[in-house]
């Protein structure tokens, strides 16, 4: 047996990007004022602005637990609550990060079969509870592509926002793969965010390319107000923020951010076509981003994991496997191949 | 005039040294399992368990804000108080942080002359009340070196926590320039830490040479039960974490922590040295660090900021100048030999 | 139409009791020692020692929310979670006030068809998730009795508190309605709390009688330490104490607690009987204490609401009734001809 | 020796005002629905209004600590600060629970030699810092009347609001003794509080005769946002609210609030007027509502408290002497004799 010389169990095991590098390697030259007001900071918020194509208020942060929980405490106070996806990372993975910065807001969690939002599930939310012994809904959040790498259409979003306003609630992206929707769709930026009534993004840097670092875009300016001084607040104002901002001039300014997550969407649907018919096989969730999950046996699975390969297993039992913009299609069609013949010998 | 090439305003305003950038080169090959189960993570531990001569609980998060916040939330209930200098960062200079991470804790300022806290300071606010209309004492905070750029010594330590103890109180101690005290003290890391009675430091990377990333070091492990959830919580835990520990690798094993901190101090003693006996200048503060707090009139200040120098001011008013790990000597001349020449200027 | 001189919607309609009355009015004669400090309040302490055969920590607070908020929160931290019924009035009803009080731990709702919380959902929430990515699981909330109307029986509490040792989790009792469950059973207080395992009880005292108070009693002191700072930090030390105190007295030391509480459940099993196999009517949960909650067509309960009854409808859309320490039997019986009627009509 | 009949060391010692018992008497016939949706919560809402002659909100809760703090909590964000006098009880008698309630907000004491906060402290404190790491001002509180003792007169209040609305500062006003401050300068409570400017009052009930109570009123009513969330979360909704507001119905329909007021500052005075002039004695504050501070050697404090007199010791170690709505003046009276003797005996 030979170890997989790459894994497909998280995007985040990928390294830095060339052209990240590149910027913070360029940033990295002789004395530059701190907190924020130095040039790369300054042009990084541009590009940001440029790729959105509208004046939009832009903060840097470390990661995406910070970035989601800060945006999400900017839009509603401790007796409001925000409507979720059941399978929405603010949920399932950060630890209560969103109650514990905005200091006890409650997450409802819409049973959601496909890791999707719906209009109509935030409605039946939104108007379950209106008296003061349940914390009033404020918020909508949805995740660009979804945890079950699904993507969100302009038309949904708009649905979704259009619900969101007649009930008196901000929406919130969590757009920790908000590179993959657009590259998945080749949409715009704009059109699948503040075109679509999104209020805030945060823009997800790492699993893009870079070593950390998170952008939060205020599309509707007001919401911002004092944001600077959460971020202070909250353990999030980097002292040295041109190597928090460098990276992304790297990525946006040379169009890096696109083709990571095109890539990274390719290797996925590489991956499902090389294993789509095998016998055993299904998808859990249509392929769009750069997820493929896929319902197996517990001898397929146990047989995978015995030929090396690393993987977690979502909702429902199925198997993850996630392609990071580094993705190595060699090592997509070795996990490929692997599969087949599990499968193939499976069905005799 | 000519803008100087290097300003001494904040030992922020530097860039990462060869030795942490080479590691984080290093470590930017191939894939690596994300949240700190990788190898560069393991080893800047086992670096910092080396160094400190001891079996201690490691962990690294983004910021000096946010170390600070979580040890010392870590140490006391929201109800409790912490007892600090009237100087310390954490009271002067984080936005309520420590009151955030901790959902209320009250900072108790002990009046400073010189930045220091002493035993008998700690004494006098550990017993001022003791009833419940007051958050009780539970922990006291030192800065090594402090905001005034003096060094607590090993037996000054000794004398705080032995206070510390008989009140009840944990020690911590943030170590924003803790390299600097050490460089400063010749003293082994262990002397100015656990030896002395510290529960907790806060070892900062930032200033140290880093990009960015401090360690938060637990000598009194059972303190640090369950502070990896608490960090995960509070958006401090890096994904790509290998980004955040390889660095300290390169600045442990390589040594350059202390080099680094040793040429920034021997920067500002310099500094000093060039500018001691002007006339119409007086040292705020002993000069033991890499910082350096002059008494200047207000003309001789508005001439050296005519002249290009940017740099704060400080309690009382005094001039603060920092001095990083990159300092440039003919930079320092530059500005000793301007300030020289406005103060004999002014003294006719 | 006659509107009813009673309504069942909710225990909490009614008002004081005679004998929490007159030993407040008792109370109020002279002048006190605030915050505690007087002889109502040590006397009431000792009134909860003695009726739970043990030396616990007792503490008076203003409500429940706060009693059960407070309590969550001296047993956990913001990382960790709490393990709950779906039903849980914490969960359900407290405007995220645990989330709040604790700075941002999570509930886990157990799915529970009848509201109880079992030792298996128990078990199966605190394995389900070992990752810091989700709040690690540090107590269990039980309510006695249930939101359900239903009553744990000391072998199930046994069972539970077993369950929680085995994986680390405190036992906290939402006792709004404890006296009802100690009158259901016949069982004591001791049985129904200590003995079977139970660290903290929140004990009712408004629903038992009183105007305003609810009783924390730590039976695990250690739990308990500096508790009295949690208490005053939250807004829940009152300063003149003894009427927060003195009506406990009266309730405990004359049985009215006891008394009152068996009336409660007598009313319910009362309005029961007097309906039992009615045609169209269904109990949807035994009736066990002070609660009954009835499967009801829609007509049938808008033809309820015609005669001039309140109620409110509960899980899956049952009509929920409460019966009061001062219920009137002879309003239970015009409740139940009134329901008798239109039952009997609809089925024609 | 005879032990004193009653004591002045605090107004929190007194009992419930026959005024304000008859209403919950009255209050506690039949039922009544819960939570605040009763005729005499509405009926109390009213005799506020009208009292205040503006349609202000009108919110009750159980105590001060709570009501300050909440209505804190509603000016300003976790990362903003409150300007108050060093003497301020948020800053030196609430175990820190403003910053609980908002999750960190810092507390800015301004120096205060009589425990008055003025607008040039107010100007010094909302301008001293402007960078994002200090939280920024937003509300200024002052205490009506101070824990000095002292009133501040309509055009005090006025230049202070004037100065808040320069700065952008929202004015909340600790009226834990609001009513003595009325009853002190014979101004009606709309001079006071709204049209001098005053945003937001909390109405301390305890000390005005009440078993437990204060009432909140926002006269900026956009500020009342939501309020009424965020008190059910603090754990400040009383189910049984009659019992909350029913008292303040008899305290205000009755004129009583008032007339108590009047007793209490009429007993200091009466204190303060047969112990002028007595040799070995200073008024620490000029006596203007219902406290007295005296400056006094350690031997005459020591005699007094001998003499079986209890009072608490004050900034710079004053004793303090508080007379209640029902402070009986023959005690008043024995109090000066006993004070007289020792100090006429100690002048020899």
């Amino acid at each position: 047996m030979t170890v997989p010389s790459q894994q497909f169990a998280s995007d985040n095991y990928a390294g830095v990007c060339p052209e990240a590098w590149a910027a913070m390697a360029e940033a990295n030259h002789g004395h530059a004022v701190a907190y924020g007001d130095d040039e790369w900071t300054g042009r990084a918020s541009d590009a940001f602005r440029s790729l959105f194509e509208t004046d939009c208020e832009v903060f840097f942060v470390f990661n995406g637990t910070a970035a989601n929980s800060l945006a999400l405490s900017a839009l509603c106070q401790s007796y409001h609550s925000v409507i979720c996806s059941a399978a929405a990372h603010v949920e399932t993975d950060e630890c209560g990060a969103p109650e514990f910065f905005s200091n006890g807001s409650k997450l409802l969690a819409a049973p959601s079969p496909d890791g999707k939002l719906t209009a109509g599930a935030i409605r039946t939310l939104a108007v379950a509870r209106q008296d003061i012994h349940y914390p009033k809904p404020r918020v909508a959040s949805v995740t660009q592509s979804t945890e079950t790498g699904r993507i969100y259409r302009p038309e949904e979003l708009l649905a979704i926002s259009e619900t969101c306003r007649a009930h008196g609630l901000s929406l919130h992206m969590d757009g920790a793969r908000f590179a993959n929707a657009c590259a998945g769709l080749g949409c715009s930026p704009a059109d699948l965010s503040w075109r679509a009534g999104v209020d805030v993004l945060c823009f997800g840097g790492t699993k893009n390319g870079m070593a950390v670092g998170e952008a939060i875009l205020f599309f509707n300016r007001p919401q911002a107000e004092d944001f600077d001084y959460r971020c202070k607040q909250a353990g999030q104002l980097a002292s040295k923020m041109r190597f928090l901002s460098a990276p992304w001039v790297g990525l946006l300014e040379t169009g890096a951010w696109l083709r990571n997550a095109a890539h990274a969407n390719a290797c996925a649907r590489l991956f499902a076509d090389r294993i789509s018919g095998l016998p055993g096989l299904e998808f859990a969730f249509p392929v769009e981003a750069n997820a493929v999950f896929l319902n197996l046996s517990d001898t397929a699975m146990a047989a995978l994991r015995q030929k090396g390969w690393r993987f977690y297993t979502f909702i429902g039992g199925c198997a993850r496997f996630m392609f990071a913009w580094d993705a190595d299609p060699g090592q997509v069609d070795a996990l490929a191949g692997d599969l087949s013949a599990i499968l193939e010998a499976e069905a005799g």
